[in-house]
């Protein structure tokens, strides 16, 4: 092993070295630094819009006197949460969570 | 130059440029994949809980009958938004938008 490591030629081997490193970051996969990478993304922007009376029914007639909107983009049921941020919370290490409008 | 590169051993030029992208990868920052990078990032989770009628009051006695909750998590006046999906749409290509309440 020795020889080996003797017989190895330091001008190369930081030849190697740049072109090993060009190679990782050209090739490594690049975050967008996107948020939203699944949701309507044939639509330039976002927004969602609902009337207050809407908002106003939902709350009145549910359960629990809430409404919840999804704010980590992950929900099944956008706009409205379904909890996805609680996994997506889980893997990141973020601390996203929905807006709540309660009655 | 031609001697140069016929000098190079091609055994140490390998052995560098695994060094190289192992070097590469290891030092490039990563993307935590994170949606919030600031705000209230000491809290486990930031639910936003707005009552009804401050939603109705605001809605009600704002110039345009609308508010906007802010869903991209740049605005500086989280929860709601002040515009800052524009900035990070441009900037990463994303499609964010805010929640709109309208009268």
């Amino acid at each position: 092993m020795d020889n080996i490591i003797a017989s190895l030629d330091p001008v190369s081997i930081a030849v190697g070295v740049g072109i090993g490193a060009v190679l990782a970051v050209t090739l490594m996969p690049k975050s967008s630094g996107q948020i939203n990478n699944s949701i309507l993304k044939n639509e330039a922007k976002v927004a969602t819009v609902c009337p207050l009376k809407d908002i106003e029914d939902t709350v009145n007639t549910s359960d629990k006197g809430v409404v919840a909107y999804c704010r980590c983009w992950r929900s099944s049921t956008f706009p409205l949460c379904d909890g996805s941020h609680v996994k997506h919370n889980k893997a990141t290490g973020d601390n996203t969570g929905p807006l709540v409008i309660k009655k």
